[in-house]
């Protein structure tokens, strides 16, 4: 996703190597190697850097980079913004870190189980990822560190500024970039992937005169909701504006017709779809409307119709893109 | 919701006292009296205190508590257990409150936008709600502090602290005890909100051969998912079995008869959750499935009940029942 980074490295537990892996493969993803984990936080990202510098760890030793960025799976609402801030932060300053206000009063309690004192809430700041570092100091922290670091300690800006002397620059970051760490955080991170893909809606309907209304009358009751492109094409043509609006990361299509069976035509968007090189790593929503305007429509065969599409859904869901068959008819 | 609480202050702004009037006299809540709220968090809580000690601030002077619990609109899922925990702590120690542990790592930055250091994450704890004080010593404690503690502090245990020298005493919370604070927790919130409601369903059926079948079958196919209690009845009788389900907290209901117009016995059930002490706060679901196993059904009958039922379920909407029919035909 970010161009200017040359190498992912994904540290995984041995358990969930493989799988790991398959997703990987699965969705195509570039330029990552997957390493296995330690025990603790400080031991799984020692053993990230150390393929960088000592050979025995990779079978091809990467590159060394200038700058290393760590960052967190379970933060998985990083922007582009942050991660070149804190690179920028840590060619400048050898270290950086984004940074949060705290949500609630920070305390230290007593050895009784009593308020010993409360840090002045103003004062202080949740630290989060990403960070970032100049390579060099962040893999001679790890080096000089000590057994209690690498099993108790879990804040990588404190090594760089231990041993190696380097005051991280603190940079502020977005909310979203919490950690998801209870199980009310995966609705929450839920409802960002819905609220992202849910942007745009593209109405597409084949010109013809029978449904021309649709194509005017949809668009216009779903502007006030969603971001709405309405276009009048038909798919067996190669047209650009079509292509323009899927490379655009529009996620929902819906296709009006009064053919009947569309299947042909929903393949055609689907192939768009596919040789597309948007990332179907959220799912694409693709509902053929079948508005039957016919007098002598039979119930049966409309039914016969969405079973078809029920089939051929079932082929695409493995691609990530959901197909729905919508039967209208009007007497 | 908790009897041992004799009074309850909502501290509110100015410009929301007659909304949340509107709330309390809608929702029946008792024991509610609405403050004026200050311009910050500590001088809204002393607004809220001073009700029980100056005359000048209340019509009628309520009687002087011997522990007072402080806590957050913003913490909508507090469980009697913690207030309880919090309550005897506070009656022992003088102040209690609730505590968690953090998340994120917490940083002390320098005026350069530096890392200063970073704190060792177990020793700390974030301080959250409830939090609960002998009145005397918090009403003491918010008299003697300063403007500059009024305006800028955000911690009661440290006023307790520092006025009157006392060590609260910390308590474990749960994790729903956090802050709502963004956009996303609204999500959260909203996914705790529905776990609870539909811990639970209950499928009434009248007791007749002819859906004796269903009675049987629709809970044996629900009780994977969720807790089903089945029972036969007939709902213009006072059941009491009935009435244990409702009043043990069951928000959901699938009522199965085979009759035309099913309006009378979703009205019969809709009066016994009104007489219920079950508070009506969270939205009650009622289905109403009418199955027509008859030779001759039509298909316009059908949606002629269906229209009955939208209609009925318009009024009782308002007292948050949600009415909801299906109409099943089988040749």
């Amino acid at each position: 996703r970010i161009s200017w980074i040359s190498d992912i490295i994904v540290v995984v537990s041995p358990e969930n190597i493989e799988t790991m892996k398959t997703i990987i493969e699965k969705y195509g993803h570039k330029r990552v190697t997957v390493v296995e984990g330690g025990l603790t936080r400080h031991r799984s990202i020692f053993n990230g850097l150390k393929i960088f510098a000592e050979n025995e760890f990779s079978s091809h030793l990467l590159q060394k980079p200038e700058v290393v960025v760590i960052h967190d799976a379970v933060r998985p609402f990083v922007e582009e913004d942050i991660v070149s801030k804190v690179v920028m932060a840590a060619k400048e300053h050898g270290a950086a870190g984004a940074i949060r206000p705290l949500v609630s009063t920070v305390i230290a309690s007593a050895a009784d189980g009593c308020l010993d004192h409360s840090l002045e809430r103003a004062r202080y700041r949740a630290s989060e990822m990403p960070q970032a570092f100049l390579f060099d100091i962040i893999y001679e922290a790890y080096q000089q560190c000590t057994d209690y670091d690498l099993d108790y300690g879990t804040e990588c800006l404190h090594l760089a500024l231990k041993y190696c002397k380097t005051n991280a620059k603190l940079v502020e970051g977005t909310a979203d970039l919490w950690k998801v760490t209870y199980k009310r955080d995966l609705y929450a991170a839920e409802s960002i992937v819905k609220d992202n893909l849910s942007q745009q809606v593209c109405v597409i309907t084949n010109g013809k005169e029978s449904i021309a209304q649709v194509g005017f009358l949809l668009p216009e009751s779903l502007k006030n909701q969603i971001k709405v492109e309405a276009i009048s094409v038909s798919l067996s043509k190669n047209d650009s504006r079509l292509q323009n609006i899927i490379s655009g990361q529009c996620y929902n299509f819906v296709c009006v017709n009064d053919k009947r069976c569309a299947i042909q035509e929903i393949q055609e968007l689907v192939d768009m779809l596919e040789k597309s090189n948007i990332p179907l790593l959220c799912p694409v929503v693709l509902i053929s409307v079948h508005l039957d305007i016919s007098e002598n429509n039979s119930f049966s065969i409309g039914m016969e119709d969405l079973t078809t599409i029920k089939k051929f859904a079932r082929e695409t869901k493995k691609k990530n893109i959901l197909v729905y068959g919508l039967l209208i008819q009007c007497k």
